[in-house]
């Protein structure tokens, strides 16, 4: 009977968990290197959890589930409430800034579709505790430490920029009642996703005002922070925010990567929770989803039980990045080569022992080193040895009587006969 | 609103996310240069699955969950059936013999008990083609080069071997019938976690024949292959299968871990689809569950719909491991300490943008770097320094002026002066 794999899962051989592998070191060394500790919380939580500040696109996409005494639970769709539970659990113990960084596997009911798959993995950094924009900036910058590590420059990617109180400000300053929203943020991160006159017609229904409704319009596209100060006009709310955008800039352009960040108001993000400065990677060229999205939530902490504590953060899935890596040819050329310090052969039968046992005796030592089951050929475990991409080769034969191995170096080709103590002797001292 | 984390599962904060690294890391160097490669699969499959050839007890434990479009779906249990899965769909493709190896995060809707929660890493090995016992060898011998390198001796554990087919061959002989056999060695695998009289009651509701039942517990004590021989008498199944327990000692005498291991005809494993050599790993002491378990299941791949091909494999979990490596002491002596290269700190506020600065350029260049939001006292700013562990300090201040950085070595807490751009150019070289 054969069965296959879930739709919108993964089967990572090894040749894909190696390019997984990879990416997720990475994160992992930029996020150390950038002050990050790293933590994790459980695969599932109860399903409320989830349901109680993370708008309601996320809860559709839930995979929930039952325990045995029937509590609702549900697999992760993303991070931070897991982290806002983690902090208030020891809000008093917990030295601030709180600056953690997770590699959590995530899940999202939903049909699969280039770069958004049901299971995937994403990168979060974040720093509570920290009310200053600086904070804001680091996130940033930590994002921009990771890409521009793994070779994408510039030319190829931008940090948009916009602030979620700046937007707030605009709107409430427009008439728009706060309780409206929650459902606007939701459609207004959708408008670079769909066609133009889709959008309109969308945020028609929402705002039937034309003139309001073309003004939302005209902010979504201005590019500059020029033409968003007359379009604002003396909103004390929406100035305030845009001063802090400014402030982000200067902090950016000071750590030096001004270069990758543009200023976009068209950036809203989806969830309900953001607060303050938020920001999404896109490709240059525009053909992918977001490769990452965060910002500033200082309510999250709050409405999760806890005491009021600024807080800002990003995340960052594998699955566009990978595409979009692959597409600039940066994967490939980056990724380890799977090494072998040693491949022990034998010359016939008689000294298999001896190949095991030497085999095993490297092992111990820390070293990389494997045989072949069948002892059949020379040449044929030659092969195995050059196939595995192995360093050196140890041959095991008439020698072995007189406890001599054979070395052969498998770049050179180079051969050496050593006796089997110095042999060793020698290896740990390297 | 507050809400807990679910019963059985984990929060891995900084302090328990180091040691969850500190095991996974081990258990993947080890497999590396035992010569395993790294695989996964999805969190979830189709339920049946799991129901196909796991033997009843582990389908009770699963997490199942329905998706959108009404499949029936559970997050895994363990891994084997998963790996059969993959290695089936490109049989045609992979060399043999297989050796793979994963940390796949596990599930068991089971009440939680000590070392055993419904959620866990467990590191599974697995050989795939080869029928001889040197690989049953081979991967026990992976396993111990394993927990030697993490410090444990032959004094605090033990890998007790015996064999499936040697257990099925008694049994058989003693005359019972084929399709008892499953049932039966689920209690059996029960044998020393339960009462003595407790395990005889359930024995003999199975095998009501006093006779027949003494033998099987005098089996389950046996341990020597000596009085084995004598109990199986001329039992031509269970004699090749003791013959072959006998040959998998030889070889982990020539691998040199044989001070670990002892022969146990009571090592059973619960699951339905061993076929051959099976092991555990146990304290010595006995008061931890098993430490470790596995063996060799040559039907499962077939069982999965795809060929038959012989396999061998270990699985391990981090729960007990953990326990056991505390009650030793030899967990947090091994941890790696947390480290930063470089604390930047500023005499005061005016060299706030500098400070941020050069610890993004170092950070850019690679280095682990850090500074502090508040700029406060520079005494304060030494101590976060010193908290987190730096090695070096990096002061900025009125030498700052001059293009110059002091530098305070963190250990012998020696001060310099060097001019930024030597260096910045030093730090390259080096």
């Amino acid at each position: 009977m054969k069965i296959p794999p879930v739709k919108g899962t993964r089967d990572f051989y090894p040749q894909e968990m190696a390019v997984r592998n990879w990416i997720i070191d990475g994160w992992k060394k930029v996020s150390l290197r950038n002050g990050f500790e790293e933590y994790d919380g459980p695969i599932f939580e109860y399903l409320k959890m989830f349901q109680l500040k993370s708008g309601d696109e996320i809860v559709e996409q839930l995979f929930s589930l039952t325990d045995r005494g029937g509590r609702d639970l549900a697999l992760r769709p993303e991070m931070t409430p897991t982290l806002a539970r983690m902090v208030n659990q020891r809000i008093n113990s917990l030295p601030r800034p709180v600056k953690w960084f997770s590699v959590p596997r995530l899940f999202r009911a939903e049909r699969p579709q280039k770069g958004r798959l049901r299971e995937f993995f994403q990168w979060n950094i974040d720093i509570i505790g920290e009310d200053s924009v600086l904070a804001d900036a680091e996130v940033i910058f930590t994002t921009v430490d990771y890409l521009r590590q793994v070779g994408l420059t510039d030319r190829d990617i931008k940090v948009k920029i916009s602030s979620r109180k700046f937007l707030a400000g605009f709107l409430k300053g427009l008439g728009i009642p706060e309780q409206k929203l929650g459902a606007l943020y939701v459609l207004l991160d959708k408008s670079s996703k769909l066609p133009a006159d889709a959008f309109e017609e969308l945020l028609i229904e929402q705002i039937p005002e034309k003139s309001i409704s073309d003004k939302i319009l005209k902010f979504m596209t201005e590019q500059s922070s020029e033409q968003m100060i007359d379009l604002i006009g003396p909103n004390e709310c929406a100035r305030t925010a845009l001063d802090e955008i400014n402030q982000v800039f200067e902090y950016l352009k000071n750590m030096g990567v001004s270069d990758y960040c543009i200023f976009d108001p068209g950036i809203v993000r989806g969830l309900a929770y953001y607060t303050g400065i938020v920001f999404e990677v896109h490709d240059v060229v525009g053909e992918l989803r977001a490769i990452c999205g965060g910002g500033r939530y200082d309510n999250l902490l709050k409405d999760f039980g806890g005491p009021a504590i600024p807080a800002t953060g990003m995340g960052m899935g594998d699955c566009v990045l990978e595409i979009l890596l692959r597409e600039k040819w940066l994967l490939e050329k980056q990724l380890p080569e799977a090494r072998l310090e040693y491949f022990v052969a034998c010359v016939d039968e008689s000294f298999k022992d001896a190949t095991v046992g030497i085999t095993m005796a490297l092992r111990s030592r820390g070293f990389a080193a494997n045989f072949s089951y069948k002892s059949g050929k020379l040449s044929k475990q030659l092969k195995q040895a050059s196939d595995s991409n192995a360093k050196k080769c140890i041959i095991i034969g008439e020698e072995f009587k007189d406890k001599k191995l054979v070395i052969k170096d498998m770049v050179t080709g180079r051969q050496e006969e050593v006796e089997e103590d110095k042999f060793f002797a020698g290896l740990e001292k390297s």
